[in-house]
């Protein structure tokens, strides 16, 4: 089977690979249409590892996907070949502690696509649970499904951040992951978000959105702008997607009393967190992995039309050209939102 | 000072009437310019009373408004006169224990507008508390700020609700306060409302709204209905706003396994709840009273534009028409959604 | 296998019966020590059915369950031969939407011990799922793990009502599971519980305990009993056990403004409830369906002598005198909380 | 009238000083019996200021305040004078912002005794708002009253922990407020509580409390003791009560998947804080100032018996011998939990 293999850092090929692909009765098949191209690939593929997960043997590459089921197994009744649907990367253990809970997502032993060793999916085929597998609403095309993955991630956030109508939110660093949480945000209830970043450019492309206000860090200062939104009540939600300690040290000036922080950005080290500060204010903090159960809310807002992940797209690649995308991806042009890959645009 | 009186039941003048119009110094002066007619209103004027509150007195009607600062209290820093604004129409007392505890509307002590025996405001002046009075965002108009009254009851009712962001809300009951439901659990996070009644004229004015779909109950089953939108799971809130018997009979095959359900219609009697089948689902049941904190929510999402409320004023009333405007109320027309005053177009 | 059986209604035996006991990679094989006899034990016995839930075959009784495990799977890690061990009854697929969601006891696939067509387990052997089998901790007896069944519900209803510390608890009605519910409640953070009941011989028991105060109805006002407790506040809290519909309708005069209502008793027809005066006090309902994720809790409580259950079992019967305790427990005495049976307290 | 007066940095006299004490019809006068010494108190004492707040005056010192009620305001009707009192500290503007929402601790408004340039209460009389002054059960002492404002933290933060039943918890930090804490988290809902120090005095005083179990950190790892606690889950709450950097490096592999964090303690600097490791156990961080509507509830469960403080008074000390109590207060002896000074226990 073909794929796009990391083989080793700052090395890609497009070869034929063994992949065990056996079918159980809980799981269907899948052929893949369209495969986004991720932050987490690109360093992989830059870097060889992220924090303790280090690719030591070659890996597929790719998570965020969608495609069509071709074959399903013999307890699965939501789904049937010919369904076009979306995937779930990460697949916990049901029976685990954390699975029982509902927090599936920080069971140590989910296992994870494109994370080592698990292979990921800019394959033509995979076999997958049916219960992580959705399918996609008429009106949500295959490159919106292969954007629900990040977008999930701002759904993890805005859930999190259990929004009151009406609130008013802060969010910090205007990257792909900004731009999912601030439209979760939105979507979830927000009836505005302030977005802070040093591009221009990535502000620009936010404010495309109803609701969406950049603040260009070069120009102006984020807790004198959010003072003047909010009369100097402060932001009820922020929302950190920069994992910059600059935006760390500011986070309990920006919010306001008894308000809520979102922790979504990784810094790669320690930051300084000033937590009288914190206190002062008696924020809560939240913190966000991934997302649970968020794939069917994301697809309902969706098909709704309440979130428009179309425009996000700002190139689209053949799976020939896959290395070709991942070079452009790693170049991190300030324009370029989301790539995708459509792996079999013909067999979908 | 001239206003309209409901001097007993069935009977209203337009005359004047001497009301203590005293500032404290944390008081603003307001000169009315719009005025809705609530169904409150409408039925003390229609029966005499709503439950334990009886009309024994005349009593000055109405109290959705929205109005200018004309004078200031000492103490006020945040309006000035000329700002345009909204009023919140139940004063608690600050210092009970249920507003120490954020619960103001269910403090015993609230006085509130038009609610024997406390006057309302269709008046051309009233003194109210500054800390209960909303500047208007400059493109919300005076019609839309005596809108934000009853739109607060379905704030209130989202609020409580606690939206997971891509939620499936089911409203019964497509009136005035069914329809501010469903718009606020739309703007609060939900992705679709399916909305039940049994006028077909009123779920198609409800319709006109993106995400909303009407269900009329003489075609069609809503349990059926709620099953075949969501794959038999249910939804996962349903806003009880009809205050029917027949409603709440079927509320538990309604929601989810694990949903809510939010009771904002009041029935005039007790009626039949099947406790076994709300235990079965395990779902949480709300309640709703007036409301608390929502002013400014929904005044933000108004401004934002992820409300607009002002295709539900069905007609507008000149302050002398007062009393033709409250026998048209008292048809209730189901096409008319909200029916306003306007005290003084021109002193505003 | 011998095992108590409930042949039809009304007719008990205990004799032989051929049981599959296949052990999976997952499952746990335990030796029966002690199995508490329920109230739905009896209900099925006395009436055949509960609810929708009918007896149409000879079926095993009991689900409160004791005793040491005797083999493991392959895959099980937290446990060994030897531990001695209680069991957490109803079994979930953990793929269902609702496990997945953490709410696994409202998955519909779940099966349950002595509920048709179920086999319980007063039985010496039966193979379980090693997740839902819970080690005692070495100063827990038999006697208190077969316990923790029935007070999972206890702890289930004192879970959902998101108790804040010192609140003050009204339990009404005194049977089993209102003593449950009264003494999680209290280990789960009430300063105090105010239970209700027409038997004095009931109150009186539970009035052992530190912290409950018995309201006999037959000489005392509920909602007096608690303005006189409160200072006219009511109780932050009301856990409704009786299933009464009398107790039904003062729920709402005995709870405070902005409190928590907890249903746990199930009438057996839809009871009136007023919906008005709950919005009025705009209380939040909770319900409870079983139990989820407690087991632990409730272990760890015991074990740390915050809950003692061992006064509560008041009468033990070998395995022989199976059909005995049954027909004890039938007559219903008000000083019987909880009779258990010991299926062998040689082997384990 | 005398009082004991910070002149300055390091010099206290016990001297008339001249305050006003008008009473409003909202008011009680109030005869102070007894008046703990708090950490805050000493550090003002010793270094002129805390934060932001600097000692630029003589101040009346002391807050933590019982005493007898002797005269109230015209429109008090839930005290009367004899009546036995404690008193809230921290006076908010019922009418803010914050106030309103129920968060009257973070309104910007709030004057705290002894919080420059507010004076305290080691004074024999002062007046007070009746809604902030607290009736003491019969059976509650004057000392423990005086115990009531330190013990209000730890209330508020088993509060905002949100403690499901059972749960285990962690305190780092055995002094004065990490017992408090302990103890809150105790009689709230959790099972037990691992408490960590490096003072084996200080742990062995809080072992004297069941569920109490000290970690020295000479001789243990905290995270190797949880660890062994919770068979390698971690604990499902951690309250930081040391304000150390150490502590805060090691919240994240403390705390279990999905679990909480308190932050309770206040570091003089910014701490790093591992913002990956807090994501990848997808926690939640609650943070604490102060205390709101948690008076009442730390008397309930004082009343109740569920928290005995009487053990921690460690020394008493007459009005006359106020520097001398500071003196000791100031050598931060580890058996002394709390000191008291008995303003006048003749009057009272």
């Amino acid at each position: 089977m073909k794929a796009l293999v990391l083989e080793r850092v700052g090395e890609l090929s497009l070869r034929d690979i063994d992949l065990p692909q056996e079918m159980g009765p809980d799981d269907v098949r899948i052929r893949l249409h369209t495969v986004g191209v991720c932050g987490s690939d690109v360093h992989y593929y830059t870097h060889g590892r992220i924090g303790d997960f280090v690719v030591n043997e070659p890996m597929v590459l790719g998570h965020e996907a969608a495609g069509t089921v071709i074959e399903v197994g013999a307890n699965v009744t939501h789904l049937q070949p010919g369904d076009r649907v979306c995937m779930e990367p990460g697949i916990p253990d049901p029976k685990s502690r954390a699975s029982r809970l509902g927090l599936y997502n920080v069971d140590p032993a989910v296992t994870f696509w494109a994370t080592p060793p698990v292979h990921g999916v800019l394959v033509p085929e995979t076999v997958h649970p049916a219960s992580f597998t959705y399918k996609l609403p008429d009106n949500v095309s295959f490159a919106e499904g292969a954007m629900v993955e990040p977008f999930a991630v701002g759904m993890q956030a805005a859930t999190r951040a259990r929004i009151t109508p009406g609130d008013t939110a802060v969010v910090t660093g205007c990257g792909t992951i900004g731009i999912m949480v601030a439209l979760a945000a939105l979507a979830g209830g927000c009836s505005r978000v302030l977005i802070s970043d040093l591009s221009e450019t990535k502000l620009k492309l936010a404010e495309t959105y109803d609701g969406i206000t950049g603040v260009n860090l070069r120009e102006q200062n984020l807790v004198e702008a959010v003072n003047t939104a909010t009369d100097g009540w402060g932001a009820d939600i922020v929302f950190e997607c920069s994992g910059a300690a600059a935006a760390v040290r500011d986070l309990f000036k920006v919010v306001r009393p008894g308000g809520t922080i979102v922790l979504v950005g990784l810094p790669p080290e320690p930051v300084p967190m000033d937590i009288a500060a914190a206190c002062s204010r008696e924020c809560r903090i939240e913190t966000v992995f991934r997302y649970a159960n968020v794939f069917d809310r994301a697809l309902a807002l969706i098909a709704a039309g309440k979130v428009d992940l179309k425009p996000l797209v700002s190139g689209t690649f053949s799976f020939e050209q896959s290395i070709a995308a991942f070079e452009r991806a790693a170049e991190a042009r300030p324009e370029d939102v989301k790539l995708q890959i459509i792996v079999d645009g013909e067999g979908n």
